[in-house]
């Protein structure tokens, strides 16, 4: 379930860095063309990069895969699997209204799928086991899912807010995860 | 053999979303021209998933990797790397009849190569074996298969009625598979 | 190990399906049109196959991972990946004498590769472990090397018989490999 | 986590081989044509190459995977991610300076963010595990680095002496890593 895991997001990489072309001539301005669509590429990857390593720590500790299980996390990876393209249409046209909108829908369903996921853990381990004590409230979890909300609210007025709150949410999330680091640490 | 067959599925779904391409422009119309494309893709998308989960309880539930077993796992593969051409081949050209068709008569093979894997692998643990009981009769595999051969037909003629009986099979099936569950529980 | 190289082949895989385009169009035409490339499809799926079924049979019995071992793999996986680009280009220039004679070639640096991946695990195992005597003289290995050079050299020529090597030599090895199905059953 | 660092770099090399296009015809030319993209792809490959023999050493050896741990190897794939970009953009523009610099700076960057994926490593399993002892002062890492921004500097002026140093770097590394080694025989 691990490898599993860890296919599904290097899945994700994989396509998003395909996505990443390379500029159309050699010359500076070339080189600046393509820049808008680098900078969302890396906001996407440390998305990613945050599912990867909850994920990681949120599948690690499943005591038993479930049918269940199994679809929620089918459920969760087809909204990631949108990203990519999301991505690549947002930094293809930056500060237009509805790529951010979609951005930040599909952003919004993998935190509303992997929030789904995170319960049904939760439910499989047992309201008092390691794993739902660390989750805890998931104040960061909701948060995202208001901020999520709130932007593509914005992404139809002021696309450059919905921008500010993407990168907020992720930089509050790359902040190292200190309740998952405590259940390793038992 | 576990982390070989999650590998294999993973590469159709990533390839499906490398074929699911960003609006032309930014524009309602663009995000609404690639709307029967990603219908397409949920629709395939749901079947690669139904597969996952099937094929996750059928591998590990074998006892023993022989060199027949490969091979048939390989034909169940080819006919599955088909999905992505035909799907995108499908989405780009909704209601016409050849691409209908394709996709059709793909995923009939997809299903009996499907059955001929799992009778190998009922050979190989033994007909009194948990997952040969689990499987039993397979009468939802074996209506699927009548399935796909009707809407193959009807594709040439209805192509309407050939989307309507995919849909109804993806539905049997996403419905919690029982059968296989039970032997987890054991 | 056994990952790593599961890995490696889905790579190739996956890259040969992204290289199968659709059809153009809806016609018949378009469909035919795409048939050569479709066989060429066929027949290098037909040759992962058999690399992934014997590599799977290599690789488990490997006692000991040395840098020499991953590099020589490696090494093996460089011809290996170069098979897709190589396939779409026979599959769009049908019976044309260079992307024949790239294909050949490529296929027997794959064997080439191969058998020194293969003594590398021999020299790892010993001489007298049960992998070395079940590879044993390699005829099949030898005569598939043989055959490549021969329809490298009819490429320039007639293309159409290196096309009938490269099947001959794909049927001799689908055909079960029963010295490797023996170490399994002990 | 073995599985784990096998695929993120299996799509580095996945991506490379798809951004290898087939000659555009089936003339001499055509082939000669996308011989400087080959030449950069078989150095991509080398460098990603040498990745993985030591990644995969220096995994194997980590005692305990911590969010941080999981943090640093993500930066150092992103790194690593950008290089297929890269190495098509010099591979289509050879001896120009632009893309030398760029593919320069991504190689630099990457062996940055390497060394601090080791160090956190050496910090995990203690100053004195055997796997500090085998890393010691790393000169080859700290050489490599010195050439990657001395090639960066001459890109600008002298692309062709950039290239000479790439080359450098990989047969330095390609050579065994006999330090590595030495564990695995412990």
């Amino acid at each position: 379930m691990e490898a599993f895991s860890d296919g599904i997001l290097a899945i994700v990489i994989t396509i998003m860095v395909l996505k990443l072309n390379m500029p159309k001539d050699t010359s500076i301005e070339a080189l600046r063309e393509v820049f808008p669509i680098f900078l969302a590429y890396v906001l996407s990857y440390v998305y990613v990069g945050i599912y990867w390593v909850n994920h990681h720590h949120l599948i690690t500790a499943v005591n038993k895969v479930s049918g269940r299980l199994l679809w929620k996390n089918l459920f969760w990876i087809f909204w990631m699997s949108l990203i990519p393209m999301a991505t690549e249409w947002m930094g293809l046209h930056p500060f237009q209204k509805l790529p951010s909108l979609l951005y930040g829908s599909i952003l919004f369903m993998c935190s509303i799928s992997y929030i789904m996921l995170q319960s049904e853990v939760i439910k499989i381990n047992g309201e008092d086991s390691k794993i739902s004590e660390s989750i805890g409230k998931d104040r960061k979890g909701k948060a995202s899912i208001l901020m999520y909300a709130l932007s593509v609210g914005f992404a139809l007025i002021f696309p450059s807010i919905s921008y500010i709150m993407y990168i907020l949410v992720a930089v509050m999330w790359v902040v190292p995860d200190t309740r998952l680091e405590e259940i390793i640490k038992d």
